[in-house]
């Protein structure tokens, strides 16, 4: 065969073409697939970045920081708001996206291939893989498979990183601090994977928790005793109304109804977790009701004009905080 | 808490990055939901600047005008039509995408989420939402919540002002002019939301109007008294025969089987509402057909060579329009 | 009606933008339909292109060579491999992607409309359409209606050309060169659209092949006649282990169940189709094995980790065949 290119003016002059540069900053190509990745310092990075993500959003709505750079969005299950913002995130810093946010479960990537082969796929396309999965375990199975990094966006009931970050990220950015709070959290706490998470990385501060849920669904045990064993005021209620007056942060996360066998005992308590404007009354001047969203009814309506609710600036600093951590893995911040 | 970004290199340097200015231009951070917002003033703005769209991309393709823009694409049923046509045009424009247009019906997004509430989410990542929604009336209830602009993209029985903007738009482009023309609307004059958008905006215009429908799906009383009490002339009938030899432009709309109760009725009348080769014989020489599409038979496909068939060149207006929207409420044009 | 953009300033400054200069490189606005239109001289050609993306991609990670061009991904049955690597394929030449890659079975698109209305609307958005479709055929009906170049992604039981284009990239930039190579197919070479493409690319070298199936799946009648017309010399056989020990390229593909009526004769065979790190004991130190992918289970995974293993870097190779056949059709390459 003969080397046709030879005679063909070439298409490109890599000598005036930037290169791809990186920075080394201990999360230049690694995974992000658990908040036990993160110390106090890689935190205050991260937050760091993140904040200076919501500068640049704020002054000039995007950059080229993520020129040449591909991110796969592979979502397995259906997650608006989590793939938006990913996908938002890339185009803010000027990455490109292949969405497969949707449907998956009819094309052949569901279709028997296993997860390993899929990953293996798409990582030949990308230079970076968001990964949504039912199944605890599969985001570090595609990490050990990808050679690219992979971010772990919720493996069933196993971890969601990215959302325990911006939830702390929330805290620091609507308080100034995190050491020194108090931080109630309230609703279904036993299964509840955004308080096991969040509660994992407030460990690493001098902050005292108030747990607030009914009964049957009490934060599981092996966490109540970490929580004993390293130290930590630790109280735990069925009413909100015992937390109110006292709490800096108030973290709201859904009772569903379909975890009582009793239906009557979920009427009997469910007014308990409910945040209302007659509630907030008794609360701090300053301090943060937050929600991971989608809220049904555990927050009233007449609670979002009140400016002590964060939950829709927590949203936004899920999209810098994926800014923040998509430009480190791919050795740019 | 420290505060670690001291010690580090700053990522962006603001003052080597363009700032977000906006024009002033009346539509700057408005919405876009009825076609009641456009007069014959406005109207000539959105239109020149369409036109000047239309040469931009057939001169050089794509501009970089709303660089740093991302806009929301919510559809929660699907249209690739329309999806698509917001799409290519934010692309051509230099912003990027979201798309949830398909399978939102999937997600969180949908189960149990108020629509309020996933518009709150949605303009945390975007600067612009799009939205479709089943529900009249839906796209003024994101308007009041949403801090971005809205444009209206099809509220079910509602409106759908683009496709009433482009119609009109093609009409100007068409035939130069929208004065002195006679328009006649053809099919489903009842339940059409496109023919009642239309015949809004020409309300505005010196225009003659004609009716060609089934008995039973006339076009309303209410918007007829409307025509009667404004001047205008106005005639209808029951077959486009009637119309064709008079007509700038024949605007045609679909006549659904399912609207009749007895299925004879519509074989017996269907032929009357068919535009035909023959029939276009009996047509000006300068004149448009016009459909909002998809067709389903109501144009044959021997039409599709005919100059006069504009239905092609009414979606690449589409483009235009909604080109010209996007900017305009972005405050770039 | 007054021209009113005659007193607004101008939008756009022509003289100051790049204008749409194209290259005539014989596949200039033309589409690839089929294996058939690819000569050798045009396979130099664009595996020379391909091999400079790759480059790119590897030094770059993307250009801006497509910029202003607009793709329309149009998927009528999911395939995520496929539209996931046209749309990674655009991305890293700097265009832009309208992705109607998953639910257009429930969309206007699918409802009633059809292909050449569909088509003719899409071409109205952009500059190029890649088409997947269930029935043989439509990817030159889309061809016969566009305006703009149509690349057939798969039409049912016809072509998939840009797969068979990556096969045989994959096979020369793996070996070097494709004159002289024996080439082992495997699997089902009754119904597999992927070896008869293949074959076909390949009868324009000096390679010998043999065929390795079943009984009941053994290649088409009339392809083996057109081998041997062409005085290739053609082996068939029903056992890898035939043919692994001289096989420059083992070229596999899944033999489906579902093709056997008797399930026991399923069980006898398979076994003969199967890949394992024993039977690549045998193979030759330089040799290299294919696989159109999804796999499921006809080669082992313990054989991934063997350097002989091509089949996902034959998956990145369909990445910069698809970056040269959209260059070059768009008269950028």
């Amino acid at each position: 065969m003969t080397k046709p290119t030879k005679t063909l003016p070439r298409l490109f002059d890599f000598d005036k073409m930037p290169r791809r540069a990186t920075i080394s900053n201990g999360l230049t190509g690694q995974d992000i697939l658990s908040v036990k990745q993160f110390d106090r310092e890689r935190l205050a990075y991260i937050f760091g970045r993140a904040h200076e993500m919501r500068e640049m959003v704020e002054r000039v709505g995007a950059c080229d920081l993520l020129y040449g750079h591909v991110l796969a969005c592979l979502f397995y299950e259906p997650s608006t708001r989590t793939s938006a913002s990913f996908i938002a995130a890339m185009d803010r810093l000027g990455g490109r996206v292949i969405p497969i946010t949707q449907g998956v479960q009819f094309s052949s990537v569901a279709k028997g291939e296993s997860l390993p082969d899929t990953i293996r796929t798409l990582e030949q396309y990308s230079d970076v893989i968001v990964l949504r999965h039912p199944d605890i375990g599969s985001a570090q199975v595609a990490a050990d498979y990808a050679g690219v990094p992979v971010i772990n966006a919720g493996d069933g009931s196993g971890e969601h990183p990215t959302q325990a970050l911006l939830d702390l990220f929330t805290i620091q950015q609507e308080l100034g601090q995190i050491d020194g709070l108090k931080v109630a959290m309230v609703g279904d706490l036993l299964n509840g994977r955004t308080v096991h998470s969040l509660t994992q990385l407030l460990l690493q501060y001098d902050v005292s928790l108030r747990f607030v849920s009914p009964e049957s669904l009490r934060l599981p045990m092996v966490l109540m005793n970490e929580l004993i064993d390293r130290g930590r005021k630790v109280r735990e209620t069925h009413d909100v109304a015992d937390v109110i007056e006292n709490a800096d942060v108030l973290y709201v996360t859904r009772v569903q109804k379909e975890r009582f066998s009793d239906l009557s005992k979920y009427e009997e308590v469910k007014d308990a977790f409910e945040i209302t404007p007659e509630l907030m009354r008794q609360a701090k001047a300053k301090m943060v009701v937050m929600h991971p969203l989608p809220r049904v009814g555990e927050i009233h309506y007449a609670v979002d004009s009140d400016p002590r609710a964060a939950y829709f600036r927590q949203v936004k600093n899920g999209m810098y905080i994926r800014m923040a951590l998509l430009a480190a893995v791919l050795g740019k911040a």
